[in-house]
């Protein structure tokens, strides 16, 4: 008999609606095999921890997450709590990265299902096949470096720094991703090494990490432009892993997480070591979109990202490996058109009109 | 009668031939107005350069872009001189435009001829239409700011830095060529002011400086990672001009040049000042695709972004702007297909097999 502590943070806007239809697959999967224990915490984390306590990370939130093997989270943020607020969500969120030294941030972009291919915004022969494993340096980088707000002559700086030890954890994540699959998957290391020092030695740490200890891998090195120009005409290219640092991370991600079609198809899990198939790794599983204020409380919201945030969350945090594999292939079926046997439920972002919790029962079902 | 002088740096790989198909835009707009002259000079710069005399900017190349209205670049680089290599081309690029204080990147992102809508990734519905200028910020930013390779303890960093007159005087730029359409095109400021200092000091000075001298102009701001889905999912959202510092600019101007189907077909403008519609303006005028080494000297490059670029150093940097007007129609009516009264025209990279020579034949011929 396993019990495994889960701190859920649903937060803001949609986050709430699609977070209980994740923590119903937890469910579900305890009922059919009774020696899984799911025990799930509620915390206030984003805008509605900022109302209720001031800050948007409070201390108690914190500790639950420190505590527990793994961390689920909805979405943070809205109008309430915008750029001109003394206090914002975007605060919580990277000191919680920050103190959970959440430093890989794994994002994929591929399609749930191949009915969906009718969403995406590339034609459908250049989208196909798209399996894009973004790996993004999360704890690093421009957006912990030493900074300077304008100073009286209106000058302000901000620092993109790197240690040899910092790339050499990352890439190594980035490794063990590559191996778990079979065939290991080519690794895309992605920089800016004819502008950049820290590219510099990004490229030279990772050249020299996997000539040693990962002679078997496929590794090339791109640009950060060229990386997003093949995102648009050739995103099949970047197929494996695609390893970068903070800042190209975020504008990388973001720029593949459109391709599928919808936002919030699309989970992300940030892990705090390297993963591997027996080792449970400590991580925070969100889906990747955001809180969107405009749909909260309408029950419309697109739950499938979240349902397989839950499902990185079995895989990288609590090594249930094959009930992971079971909720995405849940996920995959009720996405399925009908014509090959699956259900064809559509949520409003999709054209349909499929509501969250129809979608839950669907999956639920499925599983 | 008036006399101008160009300094031409044809380059590496295919430069020296769609640099050709460019300069005979000049001669025949000559032939048709003897009144205007162009004196072009050309100089080495780039790999040739590296080959011919040590260095990727000889000074004497230096001197003539300097005492010339205007430079006229075709491509640089090649696998001759790659990343391993002690001296190399992209060295040469950031001091030239160091040198000549090109601060200001002009990138369109647009249709040539509709005809060519057929040639985007992206789904002809979600292309169409688009129309976004990349105003790119070049002498700044993490180019060019203190940076340390990695030190014995396998540190390195690089900084970002921006001083409140360099964010206004490219925020002037972008205001200035918004003004010069009728109507006035928005202006999107792209930033990261959620997590750095100097996007907050960016945004800050942009939304005043709009506020007290660009009253009229619509402006509004977004977060980097969301413009960059905005290009592939809805990239209309951003047409208009898309101000940016240097590195955004980097990633988000080579994401944008591959909507339009080739790298080939798309010119660039680097301006030292903010132009003005009675002003000459200072200027190199290149062609966004590499130097494509593997089809270098074969006669089958595609002259069209090169040809544009000429366009625009008629407009900003002589003022000509009935002369730019009529290459960019010229240019056109060459690429639209047959049946809408154009040449249809296709060079190997649209599929077609029609030399560089021929294209640059039929612009001739229709000016
Ligand atoms: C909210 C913001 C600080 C954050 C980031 O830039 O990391 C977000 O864009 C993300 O990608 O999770
Ligand atoms: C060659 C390189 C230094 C350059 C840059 O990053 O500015 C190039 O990518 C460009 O965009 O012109």
């Amino acid at each position: 008999m396993s019990t495994y502590n889960i701190t859920v943070l649903a937060g803001d806007g949609i986050g709430p609606e699609v977070v209980s239809q994740a923590t119903r697959v937890f469910d579900k999967i305890s009922q059919v095999n009774p020696s899984i224990k799911f025990n799930l915490i509620d915390k206030l984390f984003g805008g509605c921890a900022i109302d209720a306590t001031g800050e948007p990370l409070p201390s108690d939130t914190l500790e639950s997450c420190r505590s527990s093997d793994a961390v689920l989270m909805g979405s943070v943020g809205g109008p309430k709590w915008g750029p001109s607020s003394p206090i914002r969500p975007e605060q919580g969120i990277l000191a919680l990265r920050k103190s959970l030294n959440l430093f890989a941030n794994i994002r994929p972009a591929s399609f749930a299902s191949d009915s969906l291919l009718a969403f995406t915004p590339l034609k459908e022969e250049v989208a196909i096949g798209t399996d894009v494993i973004i790996l993004r340096e999360l704890t690093g980088g421009i957006y912990f470096g030493k900074r300077q707000e304008a100073d009286a002559n209106g000058y302000a700086f901000d620092t993109m720094e790197y240690s040899k030890s910092e790339v050499e954890r990352i890439a190594r994540v980035a490794a063990e991703l590559a191996l778990s699959y079979n065939p290991p998957l080519p690794v895309h290391s992605i920089d800016k090494a004819n502008v950049l020092a820290t590219s510099r030695l990004w490229r030279k740490t990772v050249t020299e990490l996997y000539a040693k200890e990962y002679p078997q891998l496929s590794l090339d090195h791109q640009y950060v432009d060229s990386a997003s120009m093949f995102l648009v005409n050739n995103p099949r290219r970047l197929n494996g892993v695609a390893l970068m640092e903070n800042l190209f991370g975020d504008i990388l991600s973001d720029e593949a997480s459109v391709i599928p079609g919808a936002l919030g198809l699309l989970p992300s899990s940030s892990l705090s070591a390297v993963p591997s198939k027996d080792k449970r790794t400590f991580g925070l599983h969100e889906p990747i979109g955001g809180s969107a204020p405009d749909i909260a409380g309408q029950g419309i919201a697109n739950p499938v990202g979240t349902i397989l945030s839950a499902a990185l969350l079995l895989r990288y945090s609590l090594g249930l490996h094959a009930e992971a594999a079971a909720v995405e292939l849940a996920v995959r079926r009720v996405l399925d058109d009908k014509q090959i046997g699956g259900h064809g439920l559509r949520t409003g972002d999709l054209g349909g009109s499929t509501k969250t919790v129809e979608f839950g029962n669907a999956v639920i079902e499925e599983l």
